[in-house]
């Protein structure tokens, strides 16, 4: 198991959330990638709801995950996935080019996939009931349809992006777990058996149990 | 001049685009990548309004830039960004520490900040008129003052991302280009100092004169 309370790798995670994003925090993709690596990690937990002033000063934003090492401090899960598979090859491939393609699958998750189905869940769970979202959402899982299908045609028979998994298909299957509260996913079998494929990984399992672990039942009182 | 017919390295771009989008098409900023790597290519035109069918077997949602090299071929602008810059010292410094923090910038841009400048040019341009985008819009406002607030407190009074231009800064200009139709951006004069410092290089003028260059003025005929 990777989470060690001394290890040099630090990542940071919520202490607790609302119940609809328990495993879903984006640390679980650097949970996942760290699993995959084989390199042992500690968490630092901080709260979702008053988050430490300084916290900024390491993650623009104040979300989690941010990471470091004793090379660097980053922020942004697609940054980090991408510099802890610098050294392994199960997460980026060392011939050149079959590296730039596993990078190319994993920003195509991250610019090409995940906005629209982040304004998707926006709209059914942030702003569920608001006028703008009901008359939105049509036009918007339209496009979310099209989209995937085109998924589907680059994937093709293949059984990951490009022939065997890489970080591509660990943000990718991630990505697409923000489609689970919705049918839409299961209308390409071929795409949502791929993300199971690629979900039934050791490693997966392992995130999210310890982001489970980490995450309190009940919120903590305000301090 | 890297625009070179003869050049190994090739990136498609469109041969027409509606008047709004002329500058905006996102082969300027492999373009501008290209061009501070001082890096020749040539161009390959398609139709954006008849996409060649076997287009998409090379870009899987049918946009460009595609990319191709001796190495290999691409798409994703941000990951093409990253892949000219794996050679060129000023896109992605040769220092671990300083190349995995212009990456994390660069992917900062493309899922943390352009999926929301994205979402309000949609309301602003694609969907106007919309019910929908009229009521929506506000909401999506304030978030984006606060993205750029919390980005303006990131950069602080440095004059790049990470101290120096790198590949992270040409993101992320680029990627604030699609508020330039709105007051946005000068709300955070520091911010739009950043930008127009980023946007005053040869290499971005050079790549909007080559796209222009490239571009139509009038819709060609199907064919």
């Amino acid at each position: 198991m990777p989470v060690d309370p001394n290890a040099p790798v630090e990542v940071t995670a919520f202490d607790w959330v609302p119940d609809f994003a328990r495993s879903y925090v984006r640390d679980f993709r650097v949970r996942w990638a760290l699993e995959e690596a084989g390199i042992p990690y500690r968490t630092r937990l901080i709260s979702a709801v008053d988050r430490p002033q300084d916290y900024f000063a390491e993650q623009p934003w104040g979300q989690v995950p941010s990471y470091r090492d004793d090379v660097v401090q980053l922020f942004e899960s697609g940054a980090i996935v991408l510099h802890v598979g610098r050294d392994c090859e199960t997460l980026l491939p060392a011939d050149p080019a079959a590296r730039a393609r596993a990078v190319a699958w994993t920003i195509a998750a991250l610019n090409s996939v995940e906005p629209m189905l982040m304004e998707l869940a926006t709209i059914d769970i942030f702003c569920a009931g608001q006028e703008w979202a009901a008359l939105r959402r049509p036009g918007l899982v339209e496009d979310i349809r099209k989209r995937l299908s085109r998924l589907a045609d680059a994937l093709g028979d293949r059984d990951y992006l490009e022939g065997r998994f890489t970080a591509a298909d660990l943000m990718m299957a991630s990505v697409l777990r923000n489609l689970e509260h919705t049918g839409l996913l299961a209308e390409q079998p071929r795409l949502a058996a791929y993300q199971q494929r690629c979900l039934a990984r050791p490693g997966y399992a392992a995130a999210i149990e310890a982001q489970l672990t980490d995450l309190q039942t009940e919120q903590p009182e305000a301090a």
